[in-house]
């Protein structure tokens, strides 16, 4: 039992399915690019091989510019199995102990971080000073102090930064940010976000305060207010926010399990968002424009993303989200590519900063600005 | 030019399919009973032969239990219209001045107060002076001490007091309603009410402080608040409010645009409304429970409601809002039938002290209880 996989099966579709991808009828992510490829390949070990870890590992397999070449896990036995599935040699192998070594590895380019929130920014540090590029999962950290810390070292380490914000190469997401840019909505009043499921296991880390640093907003609502940013194309200036808890016996004291809170924008453009924890069916972003709109339902789910627009509906190629980001990330960091979305630290700072006015706002239950 | 024409077109319904209801393919409402009816018929004086007048004059031509036998009006020329076209004798017309000698008509039995909303208090309480029914369009007043008044003039003239809450006999917000009541979406977590279209003509009532008593909130998000009332079948115990201002100019002091707004409820569910004057593509309700959910797109609209539930689309047969309204207020007037949801001055009184405290939230910033 484990929240992403409850996440998954809410989509309806099998754990199965995804570890097939790509999948028949889906785009050919292997060759999303539609030629061959023969520059560098980004050499990435993964840290943490939960069930994210794995879906990305999955995912890899498609990739034609980045490869997963190691592994960094507390749990031998995940590693020997790792190991077998992936063909990994035994000197990419590590533990939390001993993975500072991986300075002297020539074979490993970059580390994507794959644990619990609470660990990111020690283990981030780590890799930025191992000499590797470090790939951390979404949240980057758990407050916006340490996540600058986090940019600071990488940048002291000469080290690119970025984040698992898979949603940022995705095709219909990226044809709603071309047709807002392209004045298609009109000038833009009103975006809205729901982000939730029901989680299960409450012994899960992500229910701890220590290792998630938070409750909903960490894992699922950071979609809404990463969304209502490149949506918008805008920063927020003001947050509210209100906390309903229901069961105060799974969701703790600093775990939040339902928080619902708002954004006031330069423009005059305001948001609407939802966080949770305790629902299902909630997976929604709807843009809406003086000249049209835009909805994407299910919008940040791990299974096809569907939208439509006033112009009807989108029919951009479903992709594996995990497959195209990794290749996207490798022309990141070899050709300094430049993402429609930033991908980086500085980028996932911004959600920080947000994720800390939100819970002073739900705290105090006063307007909180944001400054970024 | 008016609001709710606007409103309409924003449906994509031609004004002229309204005037010719029931249309093909939608419910019989003429016998939505299925069975003659001969019984009392309510005889009715509409007040206010404005757009709305006119749809409810042109719905009630289908019902069976209630007839448009009179007008009140300012307008001499409207009245000599309407007069020709729906054959009301001399006899049963009245101006706003001499509108209380219908005390001695007895070819009345209650009249329709379908003006501003300013007008609402004292016009009802002509009406009830002149011991006649009275039916008010919602808002049914400005504020909950007007209301209050209302209902209590009403109460000692022992007439009733109806509010035209269309939506509480609408077929498909019914079965919601009574899927909710089985339990067959469990425990009910959410609920999600956004209300609003572009409205036009700046010099419209709706947008001057005297006769709308406010904006948006008044006359679209009202239902919102209706609607997640009768939606979670739970009355909220507190409010927060955001509003957001993009155009001073059209939106005077205290006329709203867009209003942000969050309930609370006692079980712990929660609410996301927004009301706005500024944005069209929004009319939907979204109620979530444990075991499924219910969507309504469009919810509150005067043509076809739409719907679905995780169990599937919901098929129950399209109506005339209005006219199946009308033949249900005759026989709670008559037979003090029972409706799902009330639509009586004190079911309106709720809505009105919501208001006021969507009002303070907005204004004061902080979350303000609210004791109906």
């Amino acid at each position: 039992m484990n929240s992403r996989r409850d996440f998954l099966q809410k989509l309806g579709i099998s754990t199965l399915a995804l570890h097939l991808a790509p999948v028949s009828g889906w785009a050919n992510t292997k060759n999303h690019d539609n030629q061959a490829y023969d520059g560098p390949v980004l050499r990435v070990a993964i840290m943490g091989l939960g069930s994210y870890g794995t879906r990305v590992a999955e995912a890899m397999q498609a990739c034609t510019k980045a490869k997963l070449v190691g592994v960094i896990s507390g749990t031998p036995s995940k590693i020997k199995e790792w190991q077998t599935k992936y063909s990994i040699p035994e000197k990419n192998c590590y533990n939390y102990n001993n993975f500072d070594d991986i300075k002297s590895n020539p074979d490993i380019d970059a580390v994507y971080v794959i644990t619990p929130n609470g660990l990111h920014h020690d283990q981030v540090i780590r890799v930025a000073k191992a000499g590797k590029h470090a790939i951390c999962e979404k949240p980057m950290a758990v407050n916006a102090m340490e996540g600058q810390e986090m940019v600071d070292a990488c940048k002291k380490a000469n080290v690119k930064l970025l984040v698992g914000y898979r949603m940022h190469f995705e095709p219909k997401t990226l044809e709603v940010i071309r047709m807002r840019k392209a004045g298609d909505l009109g000038k833009i009043l009103f975006f809205q976000g729901l982000c939730g499921f029901t989680i299960g296991d409450p012994t899960q880390w992500r229910l701890n305060k220590q290792l998630a640093g938070g409750g909903s907003i960490m894992d699922i609502g950071i979609y809404a207010i990463n969304g209502a940013r490149y949506m918008t194309g805008e920063e927020p200036v003001w947050v509210t926010a209100q906390e309903t808890k229901t069961d105060p016996v799974k969701f703790k004291e600093g775990v939040d399990e339902t928080i619902q809170f708002q954004f006031g924008f330069p423009s005059g453009a305001a948001a609407s968002c939802l966080s949770t924890y305790t629902m299902n069916n909630l997976d929604r972003f709807f843009l809406n424009g003086e000249k049209g709109f835009a909805e994407l339902q299910p919008s940040t789910g791990y299974g096809p993303i569907m939208g439509r627009t006033n112009k009807g509906e989108l029919n951009q190629p479903v992709t594996v989200h995990q497959t195209v980001q990794m290749d996207e990330m490798a022309a990141i960091i070899f050709h300094n590519k430049q993402p429609v979305v930033p991908i980086d630290g500085e980028e996932a700072v911004k959600d920080l900063k947000i994720i800390d006015a939100i819970y002073l706002a739900a705290k105090t239950g006063k307007k909180v600005e944001i400054r970024l």
